[in-house]
Parts: C-alpha cells; sequence; structure tokens
C-alpha cells in the first residue's frame, strides 16, 4: 500500500524533531564539556543543524503534504490524548510551525541572527562597563527587525505588533489579556511588598560558613530522586549558569552550579530546573516523532519549574523532611531549627536585580519590562530613554532605584539576543503554578505530610496525568483549566501568598 | 560580486562536515553520557542526520557545482599543503566521497543499515552461546549485499570485488598490493613467534594486586599531557569499550576503561587513543570546511595509535620515564624493576584473541582475517565453512586451535556490521608506524633520551609537521613515502620486532 500523505507527513516530522534532539545536545554539550577550542566548531554544527531544520520546515512539499493529510481520510486517529484526536493535534501544532518560519522572509532570519550575535558581545561590554549606550544602538536595531518580524508575522495592521512576538513564546496570549492582569496584580503586590520588605528581615543562618560541594551535589542528586526524576532517563551535571534541555522524554539533561557559600543555591536550581526536568520526562513519549511531545508553552514550562522550586521547595511541610538531611551533611548548620531555616529560604527584600528576588517581588520586575516592551514595540518609548524609564518604574513599583545601568536596565541578556515578548512568561509560570498547586492540593488531602515525609511521587503523579502527558495536545490555558477549572488567573497566587507569608509574619 | 562555483561547493561541503561533527558529537554521547531511557530516540537521531547527510552529498547540484568548479578560472588557490593546490585535493576528496555514494542505490543503503542492525543482534546472541550457526544466515545476507555493493562501486566485471571495499577504509589500496606484502609479512613473522613465544614467559610484576582506579585516571590524564595532548581541545572520559572521535581539531574526545586488576590497560588504552587524538588535533583546522580536515585513511590513523601504543609507549626508553610515576602512585609495585615492567608490557604469546595479541602475534591474526574474507567475497569460501577455516587458519599461522566458536570465529564485531575489508588496516598502520618512528629516529637523534625524560612534544612536532597537518590532500602511503623516503613495506617493522625482541630475549 502506497504512504498516506499522514505517513509522509509524519517522516518528515520525524526528521524535524530528531534534528532538533541533535540541536538540543549539541546545545547541552556545548554547555557542559565542550572544550574551549571546540567552541567554533560547534557554532558551525548548531547554525548548519537550524539551517537545515530551517529549509525542512519551510519546503513547499511539506506545506502541500499537510493541506492533503488534513483533508485525507486515510489520515488515521492516532490515540486520543485530550479529547480531540492526537494527529489533528499534531497537525496543527506543525502548520503552526511552519507558517511561523515560512512568513519570515529568509533575509530576515539572516539579519537577525547576525544582529543577535553582535548585540550579545556589545551588551556584555556595556554591562561590564555599565554604559547603557554602548549598547543602545543594537538594541534599536533589533527593535527595527523585530517589528518587521512581526509585521511579517501578520499582525494586523496597525495592530499589536507585540502579540506576535508573545505567540512564538505563549501561542495565544495577547497584550489585550496580558495588562489588566499585571494591573490587577499589581494592585495588589505593591503593597504587599511594601508590607513585608519593610519588616525586619530575619537573620540568615547559613552567612559567613563553608559548605562542601561534594555534599551539596549528593545532597541535589538526592532531592532529584525524591521527586521521582528517573536517573535512567535523564542526567544532572555542572555548568556555569543552571539550565535544563530535554531530547527526548527518555534523555533529559539538567545542570546545576554549587558555591561552596551558597547551599541553598544548589538545591533551589536543582528543584527549579528538576521541575522543568520532570515535565520532559512526562511528555508524551508515544508522540517523540511529531511536535506533541514538547510543552505547551513557556509559561506552562515555567510554572513547572516555579512550582517546584517556590510551592514545594520553600513550603515548610519540605523543609521537615529535608532540614534533617541537610543538617546530616553540614554539622555546621545544625544549630538552627526549622522555622530559621524556612524564614531564611523566604526572605523578602527590595532588590534590584530580577534572578536574585524573591517569590513576591519577582512578578514585579516582569512587570515593569513588560511595560517597557510594550512601549518600545508600540513606539512611545524610546531606546535613548530606556534607562530613565526602567529607573523610574523600579521606584514606581518596587521602591528602589538602580545607581547603575549594569544594575538595572542592561542586568538581562533577553533583549541582547532579541528575545522581547519572553519575560512575560515567568508571570504566567508562577501564576499557572500556584493554581496547579492548589488544585493538586485539593485533589491529595494528604500533600502536606507527603511533603513533610520526602513523598513527592503522588504530587508528580497529579502533574503527569494532568498536565505533562498532554505535551502539545492542547493550548497551555486549556491544560490548566481542566486540571483546576479555572484559567489564568491572579487569585491562586494571591491567596498563597497572603497565606503564606501571613503565616511568616515575624 | 555573485558568489563562484567553489564558494558555492565550500558552502554545501561545510555543512556536510558539520552534520558530520554533529553525527561525531551524538555518537560520543552515546558511548559516555547517554541516559540508558536515551537510546531510542539517539538511534532515530542519528539515523536522521546520516539521512541528511547522504542526501546533502548525492543531490544532483553538488555533482554539477563541483564539475563547474573544477573548470571554473575563480575557483581560488587554497594555501598549498603538500605541493599541490588544496582546493584540488578538497575538490578530489568530496568527489570521491560523494561518487561513492552515488553510485550504491538507496534501496541498498536501507538494506545493509537494517541488515547490520539485525546481524550485531544475532552475533551478539550466537557469540554469548558460541554457536556460529545462529550468526551465519546473517552473514551470507550480508555477504550478497556487500557483494552487490561491490558491484555498483564499479569493480570491473569479473574483477576484484575486494578491491572496492578496501577503497572505503584505505583509498587506492588493492588486494594485489596486500597479498604479496602479507605472504612476506608471514614468512618472517610466523617463525619469529615461534621463537618467541616458545620461550619461557618473564613473571608479570603486577599479577594478582589491585590499583586505585583513581589513581589510575590521574596516571593517563599525565600521559596524555606529556604526550601534548591539548587539554583545551580535547577531553577523556570513561566508556566501557575504549574509543576517540576527532569532532573537530578543536574538540577531541578520547575515553579509557579503568580495571582494578589491570592498571597497563588503562595506560596503554591511553596512549593507544591518544596516538589517534594528537593526529585529529594536528589536523589542518585551517580546511575545517573542506575534507580536508580528516585523516589520510583508516591505515594512517592506527599507525599514530599504535606508534604512541607500541613504539613509545612498550619502549624500554618511555618506561624508564614512567616507571617512578607508576610506582609513586602505586607503593605495591616498588619492588620490581625496570627490566621486569618492561617484559610485562611486551609478552609474547599465541592468543586466541586478536584484541588481546601482542604486537608481534598481532598482525597473523589479521592475515588470517584478510585470507578468509578473501575466500568469502571471491566465493571460494562458504559461509558454512568458515568455523573450520578459521580454525585451521589459527593452526597453521599460530599455532593453537580455538575449542569454541567464540573464541574463533565469532570473536570481532566487525562481520556483524558488514564492515569487510577493514581488518587489512590494522596492520597497515602497525607497518606504517614503524616506518614513521624509524624516520622519526634519523631526524631527533636524541629521541631516547628525550623519551626517557618524558620529553615528547619533539616526537608530536615531527608527526604534526610529517603526517598530520596534511590532512587529506595527499594518499595515505604518499603522507609516508614523503615521512620516510618509502612506501609501504614491512622492512621497518620487521627491524624494529629483531632489534627490540631480540635485546628481550631471556
Amino acid at each position: 500500500m502506497p504512504d498516506t500523505a499522514w505517513d509522509l507527513v509524519t517522516a518528515r516530522t520525524a526528521d524535524l524533531r530528531a534534528l532538533q534532539g541533535a540541536i538540543t545536545l549539541l546545545s547541552w554539550d556545548q554547555e557542559t564539556y565542550l572544550p574551549p577550542k571546540g567552541a567554533e566548531a560547534r557554532g558551525e554544527q548548531l547554525a548548519a543543524l537550524q539551517g537545515l531544520y530551517h529549509e525542512k520546515l519551510t519546503t513547499p512539499e511539506l506545506g502541500d503534504l499537510i493541506a492533503r493529510a488534513e483533508q485525507d481520510p486515510l489520515t488515521p486517529a492516532l490515540s486520543p490524548a485530550g479529547g480531540e484526536g492526537a494527529w489533528q493535534a499534531a497537525l496543527r501544532a506543525l502548520r503552526f510551525e511552519r507558517e511561523r518560519a515560512v512568513r519570515v522572509p529568509d533575509r530576515l532570519v539572516r539579519e537577525l541572527a547576525k544582529l543577535q550575535s553582535e548585540s550579545l558581545v556589545a551588551w556584555r561590554e556595556a554591562r561590564a562597563q555599565s554604559r547603557f549606550e554602548r549598547f543602545a544602538p543594537f538594541l534599536a536595531r533589533l527593535l527595527t527587525l523585530r517589528r518587521e518580524q512581526a509585521d511579517a508575522l501578520c499582525a494586523p495592521p496597525g495592530g499589536e505588533r507585540y502579540d506576535a512576538l508573545l505567540e512564538g513564546y505563549e501561542e495565544g496570549m495577547r497584550v489585550a489579556r496580558l495588562e489588566p492582569l499585571f494591573k490587577r496584580l499589581t494592585g495588589w503586590l505593591a503593597p504587599l511588598v511594601a508590607r513585608l520588605a519593610g519588616a525586619a528581615q530575619p537573620p540568615d543562618p547559613l552567612a559567613g560558613q563553608r559548605f562542601d560541594v561534594e555534599q551539596q551535589w549528593q545532597l541535589t542528586l538526592e532531592v532529584l530522586q525524591v521527586m521521582g526524576f528517573d536517573g535512567e532517563a535523564g542526567r544532572q551535571d555542572r555548568s556555569i549558569h543552571p539550565f535544563s534541555l530535554g531530547v527526548d522524554p527518555g534523555d533529559v539533561r539538567l545542570t546545576t552550579r554549587l558555591s561552596e557559600k551558597l547551599p541553598l543555591s544548589a538545591l533551589f536550581s536543582t528543584l527549579h530546573e528538576g521541575g522543568h526536568g520532570l515535565y520532559e520526562q512526562g511528555l508524551p513519549a508515544e508522540h517523540r516523532r511529531t511536535f506533541l511531545c514538547q510543552g505547551a508553552s513557556f509559561g506552562l514550562h515555567e510554572s513547572q519549574s516555579r512550582l517546584w522550586e517556590n510551592l514545594v521547595g520553600r513550603s515548610l511541610p519540605f523543609w521537615r523532611y529535608l532540614l534533617p538531611r541537610f543538617q546530616a551533611r553540614f554539622p555546621q548548620a545544625s544549630g538552627a531549627g526549622l522555622t530559621a531555616f524556612h524564614r531564611a529560604a523566604n526572605r523578602v527584600e527590595r532588590s534590584l536585580i530580577r534572578v536574585e528576588a524573591d517569590e513576591v517581588t519577582y512578578n514585579l520586575h516582569i512587570v515593569l519590562r513588560f511595560e517597557l516592551e510594550l512601549g518600545l514595540m508600540r513606539g512611545n518609548l524610546a531606546v535613548a530613554d530606556l534607562p530613565q524609564a526602567w529607573n523610574d518604574g523600579m521606584e514606581r513599583l518596587l521602591g528602589v532605584r538602580p545607581a547603575r545601568d549594569a544594575e538595572g536596565v542592561l542586568q538581562d541578556i533577553h533583549w541582547a539576543t532579541g528575545d522581547l515578548g519572553y519575560f512575560p512568561t515567568y508571570t504566567l509560570g508562577n501564576l499557572y503554578a500556584a493554581s496547579l498547586f492548589a488544585a493538586a492540593r485539593r485533589a491529595l488531602p494528604a500533600l502536606d505530610d507527603d511533603l513533610a515525609a520526602g513523598r513527592l511521587l503522588p504530587l508528580r503523579e497529579w502533574l503527569r496525568e494532568h498536565v505533562h502527558r498532554h505535551g502539545r495536545a492542547l493550548p497551555a490555558e486549556e491544560i490548566v483549566r481542566r486540571a483546576t477549572g479555572r484559567g489564568l488567573q491572579d487569585d491562586d497566587f494571591r491567596s498563597y501568598l497572603e497565606t503564606k507569608y501571613g503565616a511568616l509574619a515575624p
């Protein structure tokens, strides 16, 4: 029997997915084991694979095959995932990726790639010197190209270009939804921060001590095992910046960073990347040859890391489990009690730096970036005025003002790589995490006891069933809606913070 | 100015080379860090990349571009390497690879790949049960396909099909040269083995002791550093079977295997793979985007590993350097002296197993395999008669007869993967290594003193200058001829063995 259109589409998608897997592995190696002198060749290998991926995705034959498969009565129903035929979802995801790739002219793709490399170099220098004007011309050019890209991606003429960028990270998300949501969030978050950060901070029981990094490493591995991260389907290594990458549900790579003075840093980093990793391991492996075997969105992915890092990892019940294990490895910490540790893991401070921010203040850092990006894309804000706008925004939202660009507008890598539209996914992750955790708590009445006993598998199973196994068969918000009964909202996050920090109030 | 044909060829070759690099890295990871459950996806990733490589290599447009570039007056001369324009050599290597790939029909490529996977499984089972008849039908089918492939590769009708297979590993090598060479070699080697293996063997000073594997690991790293293996352009990891792979001259991956009871095994394995690694690091990186940045042949590659493992690593001068370092790490070995160690590293035994054979008997194992492969390809030898022919050959050449197929005809993986024509490159490597080392000794009068002092860089530089830097710009034998004044012969190897084992005679 000749191959059906669906067979032919699937064979091509399998090649695309294999290329993605290869790109992921080469990227992992680049940050872990690549010898320094291999960097130039690695750049060329990645560029070649990405070029091949783009070529294979945009070839007109694939477009024809997708159209034929969509109409073909022979296209078989895959096993249903989430109430709709998985093959329909697989075709839709493929069409979505393909159409975005096709719409942007090759010239623009190449210009953006080139400019991003140059901008990254300029940003590193600018940050080192704390001189925004060194970076400004690159950002201005990036904005021009990203606007052009947004237009190519068919934002309606005169419409919201930022939507086209959002779509690259969070399918279906729109400025029209984010703006009121972030406004509401800020409305209650800013006063909460003012109250919590204004109070006296508890002393850090670990300050000034050193913690053997090999013991830290062993403890992070123990935590991964307790979380139910499958050591036969993934591994943890060390890198300068922690990250996680899924080559395949059977091959998930995590990294962490160990610092002698900051033992909690490695722990929370492992919980965070482990959360991403559980999502990747829980994706539907039977669909690995299609685009269904991917996270549903960056926001939903981030919800998994935040859930494990913050809602589990910084909770009092989990510290009941963790503290004796921590103290067994680090006798120098045996003097401090559970409350002191729990407070140390949950200090609220008006920090200048996003990546060091606690879970209360964190979203205000995101709101600021969203406002500024929107202004830049809409043309309401000039690049030259960005540092001033940044500092004013920090003062308004967080009550602190950076003294130097390096601690302000130059702190994040995202704009240097052209990733405008990415930041909101962090807050979506926080909001989704709170909703999912609240729903898990309703479904698992013994959750706190489980956490305190180190029984994390019921929670992992709940997430696997309600989030991970869907892969990309449903939109992120629909997955959350089915899991929690509600779509995107900030109520659960607010309840979570108010309950937790009410109990923590000194 | 529009791109010249040469520019266009180079861009495509750069993509092919990048794909090769990616395939190499994925293969390395498969044997070092891949989680077990990632194996299925890794197989698919490698198959997809190999398919893309084949597709990009055989596309007719590339054939047209090569033909145009060869005629195009605009094709620029690259920096000359080895007396001929490097661009000519690059085009010739590309054309060579492309024509071999084009000539074999896709159907046959796929059938061979499928059969090789199945044969490997059957061979593993057959070997475990020591039952050749389990493997025989697979070998018979492999032979049929390899004959078909040889015919497609244009062996003249009625000509020597084995030549077409040899050509895949050793460009330009022919049965008509190997047969008399191997006959001559056997003529003096068999009596030498009879004499040496018949003598009483010295006791092994390390027998029955245990050697800390972490100390072994540190010693192998020390040896790599002394050899001049650039740690910024490569790394060593652990794997079940030692191997070496060059992703790029700046990214060379070695592995070794550590065994508590066999400390010399890790040492010699590191010297062996390190020799391969130095070749890869010494390839002309400025040509990395072409096929020039590759070893000239499998035989020449093997000469580099054998040279470091045997001619350096098992020499008395080098043991003068190594022994105190070995004994510093392993005090339990401090009782034995230099002579005892040197003898232990150079025991000659009539072994049944090729991979355990010493450097004297080793080539007789190869001669046997060459004779049998030739018989199989020519149709003079039936698969069913192979075990008997093997055992008879072992008795004739080495004076020992396997009692079981697992220790005889089933011992090597090569036939299971269809790699007929590969074995002779091991002996070519041994012969080339002896010639190159003799020439290096003439050029470096202080060589023995250098080895005894751990000064290995002069030797590495000589090899880099006379072998490595040529890459694939010249045929392997031509590289050896320019380096030593003579082409392929067995005189240097004979002198080496006779001198060494004359001095060693008890």
